[in-house]
């Protein structure tokens, strides 16, 4: 658990200090020292008197009573230093830097985790091990550089990995990004990415806590406390974009060989990020791209206006914007004709607005005035300017630092000439801007921003299912896949409409319940599970006397019990499912059937429980959604109903969570309705 | 024409050369002097007598023979000043850097085609108006900073906008990439990115010339001069990386309202840029990492080793790598043991090769051995090494620069930490290396190199087809739509199986036509454009009874004149195609038919003429590939045969290039036949 001794320990003791820089513990020193800390701090090192200046003791017992413990020691050393620390100093929050534990093997793997309830035991905090460490305002307790300067306005940064926390940060101040508090934890034996974003959630301060914050993640520990805090943050007016690395097989592996962590699918990640109204990241220079648009004022619309003074990044970038469904949009009109006498001939105000090389700071700021106030059809400006060499493009930086902050829409600066106009670019990035060097970066990060989703409301209201049959349902049926009898109830109690079923054993039986059935119908086996597979379904059955013939072929198939009849209807194939992976949520899919679903992949996931806009989108992303809508001369299918039918399979998961798998596939949808005509439901 | 005036002058005249650097004129003469030109220097300047130390004539009249001219006068007086330079003074080479020509409008336009044939008279080589400039080894002909050091070595880049091209350059620099020579076209009133292409294809040299060319386009004036002579380079050994800017719709507008170029889709550059084997690039970043790439030695499989003491970035990079089709190949065996056994403890070799924070510069050198020597599954490796602050990493670097001059396998820096081993790196990059600091951008980058196709054979083998017949009809034909019987004698005479058809217009005739066709049949009515519109096409029709129904109702749709009979084929809808955009060789599309088409816009191109290998590709391509296999229990279709349709296609218009428009939609396909159903040709 995060605490105050954590954030602003009023006391920090670093074991295993050392006057040698380049090592850990007395890197570690050294940062905090010219981090100027502000309280007591001690350091115990046996073979030193004074570490850096810093009174050291000779063993952990001699120290004063200490809020923070940063170890530096081989992990064997680590526990019963802690304990001592723990028990007799009174120190509530404990930093390990020290590698050597879970990451390399069960034994690492225990000891960490005795650590952690020894630091549970007094109700303390612990970051790591095996990890870079922590910064805040209050002390710089990482043992690498670069340690940038703490800005309450730049980014939270937390991160799974140390050296990739090191490398955003890195890669982050080259372009202007800053950051502020930063936290590395390593193997996570007590706390993790989750919990630290539980903490910033439960003290948030829209006033005084930085609003932007970036995660790294190989692993998802706690996918519910991450959608809950994630998202009530954001709703609270942060900012969250993150890194969730290991989202092929081959990057899975990468990641569990380095850490031991369990593989999320990438597609339920998604569909978490998306829930909560994380901007979903595959890079640092996407992280930081987020980041920077993140810096600047929201974008409420799509309609952006490209300034330039150099047409071909204009086409590039309104290539990107175009491809991410954004827009930039012709514009025209007297004020357009008014804005062009201000500029130089042959400039073009259409969109892009195009100055030419030899356009001027003045010209600059009437374009930006226009946009504005004038153009009611442009939601943001992308100003690209860089500099030939032939003049300074101070004052055009200038001109455009004052317009980043007096503008209401957002400004978005692409500064290309990182060579020529080196200088200009550094002032203008120490006004605490940032820079975009490449446009098509810009407009991938913009659209990337822009088409993630609001965080969903906590309250989901789900269509009322019949929860009380659906327990008894569940609580009388053993592990694996329920019966057909079963499924028919589960399928009545959701309210989700299916197909008339005749099962029975004997031609007779059939005939006499399919009465005034109409043709044709289709049979299928009943007994073997995978029926396709058996030759077991059989379409097209026109006449009785077929429907003889097939139950007789039907039954002499392997395990062979009987013999389901059904209407044969006609109308789009759709697909509804669930998954379950440990930890998250249900995941439901939906989707058309047919070759949608067994070519192409073109399934749409959300995380359980799924509202009626989620459901709605999740339909429309999918590419086969024109055959929903009605396409070729065929009438679609009811979409509402289709939306429904997702929003009760949520809410049958949410009353029965030991549903493990469940495939509704396909249902047959037409304007009229949409059934269910085979259904197959495991419970774990 | 480019001359050797233009690469090697032995004297250059600047006219409009100021003593003020910041005008274009006078930084022109700067870069000029300070670049050692060796030649002879002189300028036109009225109202002075020495410009920057360099004799000064008062008029163009004056000065002595001077093989290149470069103006930087207003357009107005360009015009008579290239007139008596070319026939008076026997210059041969022009560049014009002043604006105000077609990019202004059509009096500029007039005056810049003029200007042209000014110089097509005395067989010159005009560059601009409305660039940069040039640079080569000889000269630093540009107005603009940064003027990159010539290097044989580095990149030649050939840009239609002279802004991108200094941003290019300037992003280039801050990675390593070195240039050569650089080519503005601007408006290229006499020549363009293509004629430069064609000089430098045509006095190609392996040993002496830059192997890496960059391109930047706007507009493709020439696609197939662009075609043979890139396809032809990079077949003697060069390797090319282009932008094709307005790529969608929005790009396009605003790359026409900038330049006034025509667009061409982005479907048929693509179809183009594969075809020559260069590599599709969408931004500067891209353009610039791929060339890093080329930098490289070739990568000639998919197994890539990422080595790295930092597991965040091995894990973004193997999914990267595996997203672009490329493998991060488990590494094990008695060797992978060995390799261990010189790492520290907690170190993983199966791939990632992850030697811990801690590894050395020694083990990174074991590490490379092992996999140029010992591990056969691995073509390439990618080495992520950065410094976390503790120690100096200039050995480690020296290590790897020593091995990438040494391995036959290719090796991929990624130095990350852009901060903290500035110095390093930058010591790295003296040496002539580039460096990737970003690993996504790298593995993207490596994955769009690998997955360009070689450029084609000049020697496509067309199905052999009846050209005398197809000549006859189409030279018979009027424009516009052929009619239902011209159709059939063209898919007949390019051996494309069609459907057998009875068109009559009277019942009895189509009785007796008839025969035995076995039944089911389809009908549609003959005479209006869209059959299905009107609702003209009936399916399953079974007996003799209603055909004769359907006949009359057929012949009751506005303008119909017959109606058609065909049998009606079972199987999977197949689709194939031909466009064609002005000075491309035809577009060949193919695709399955039906929703893929229509639904799913899932569509592969080619350009004809299409070799055997081309159109097996494009038909793997397709999203729907799964269904001409064979899937969902569904008999696929004979892939041979589909392919042999397209280059019968292909063969087809490559003998009748006035097709303009052609569609066989659906073909219908099993395993033993394809055969056209329906069938439209356009002649243009």
């Amino acid at each position: 658990m995060i605490n105050k001794q954590l954030l602003k320990p009023k006391s920090i003791v670093i074991i295993g200090a050392s006057n040698d820089t380049k090592k850990p513990g007395g890197n570690m020193l050294k940062n905090i020292i010219s981090g100027s800390f502000k309280g007591e701090l001690s350091v115990v090192n046996p073979k030193e008197e004074k570490v850096q200046g810093i009174k050291s003791y000779s063993e952990v017992k001699e120290i004063s009573q200490t809020e923070l413990a940063i170890l530096a020691i081989p992990a064997k050393y680590c526990a019963g230093t802690i304990k001592i620390l723990a028990e007799e100093k009174n120190t509530k929050a404990f930093i390990i830097i020290s590698a050597g534990f879970g990451e390399a093997g069960e034994t690492g793997k225990q000891l960490e985790q005795e650590i952690a309830q020894t630091v549970e035991g007094v109700g303390g905090c612990l970051i790591g091990p095996n990890c870079i460490g922590v910064i805040t305002e209050n002390y710089k307790g990482v043992f690498t550089a670069p340690v940038p300067k703490f800005n309450p306005q730049g980014c939270d940064l937390i991160s799974g990995s140390g050296a990739t926390a090191v490398f955003i940060m890195e890669a982050g101040m080259a372009l202007g990004v800053s950051f502020a508090n930063v936290f590395s934890v390593g193997n996570g034996a007590q706390t993790s990415v989750e919990d630290i974003l539980e903490y910033m959630d439960n003290h948030f301060n829209l006033e005084t806590d930085p609003l932007i914050k970036l995660l790294y993640l190989e692993t998802i520990s706690n996918p519910k406390k991450l959608l809950k805090h994630a998202s009530s943050l954001i709703k609270k007016g942060a900012k969250i974009a993150a890194i969730k690395a290991g989202s092929t097989a081959e990057g899975s592996r990468a990641a569990t060989s380095h850490t031991g962590a369990i593989a999320s699918s990438d597609m339920t990640v998604r569909a978490l990020f998306n829930k909560a109204g994380i901007v979903y990241c595959s890079s640092r220079e996407e992280l930081l791209s987020v980041a920077s648009i993140f810096n600047y004022k929201k974008l409420e619309g799509k309609n952006i206006a490209i300034i330039t003074h150099a047409g071909g990044s204009a086409v590039m970038l309104a290539d990107e914007l175009s491809k991410g469904g954004l827009k930039v949009p012709e514009i025209s009109g007297p004020d357009a004709e008014k804005l062009k006498s201000f500029l130089y001939p042959g400039s073009s105000v259409s969109n892009p607005i195009d100055f030419l090389a030899t356009g001027t700071a003045e010209q600059l700021g009437i374009i930006i005035d226009y946009c504005e106030h004038k153009f009611e059809n442009i939601d943001a400006m992308a100003v690209v300017f860089g500099s030939p060499g032939l003049f300074d493009v101070e004052n055009v930086y200038n001109v455009l630092s004052v317009k980043l902050e007096i503008c209401k829409k957002p400004i978005f600066p692409v500064l290309p000439s990182v060579v020529n106009a080196q200088r200009e670019i550094q002032s203008f990035l120490r006004k605490g801007h940032i820079n975009f060097p490449d446009e098509v970066v810009l407009g991938k990060a913009l659209s990337q921003v822009f088409n993630t989703p609001e965080p969903i409301s906590e309250e989901i209201s789900l269509p009322k299912i019949d929860i009380e049959k659906i327990r008894s349902i569940i609580e009388n049926a053993s592990e694996g896949y329920l019966n057909a009898a079963q499924t028919e109830k589960l399928l009545d109690a959701a309210g989700i409409p299916r197909v008339i079923e005749i099962v029975e054993n004997s031609k007779e039986a059939i005939h006499s319940k399919m009465g005034s059935m109409d043709f044709p119908v289709v049979m299928k086996v009943v007994g073997p599970l995978h029926k396709s597979d058996a030759k077991g379904v059989v379409l097209n059955i026109t006449s009785k006397e077929e429907v003889s013939e097939t139950f007789d072929l039907l039954m002499k198939i392997d395990s062979a019990t009987a013999v389901m009849v059904q209407p044969q209807l006609a109308g789009l194939e759709l697909f509804v499912g669930v998954t379950k992976e440990p930890g998250f949520n249900h995941t439901i899919l939906c989707g058309l059937g047919g070759i949608f679903i067994e070519v192409l992949n073109d399934v749409a996931a959300g995380l359980s429980p799924i509202s009626k806009d989620e459901a709605q989108k999740m339909v429309q992303s999918l590419r086969g959604y024109k055959l929903i809508q009605g396409a070729r001369g065929q009438e679609g299918v009811d979409e509402n109903q289709f939306v429904e039918i997702i929003q009760r399979l949520s809410a049958l998961v949410e009353a029965a969570p030991e549903i493990t798998e469940m495939d509704l596939n396909p249902l047959i949808g037409t304007q009229r309705a949409i059934t269910a005509v085979d259904a197959r439901v495991r419970i774990g």
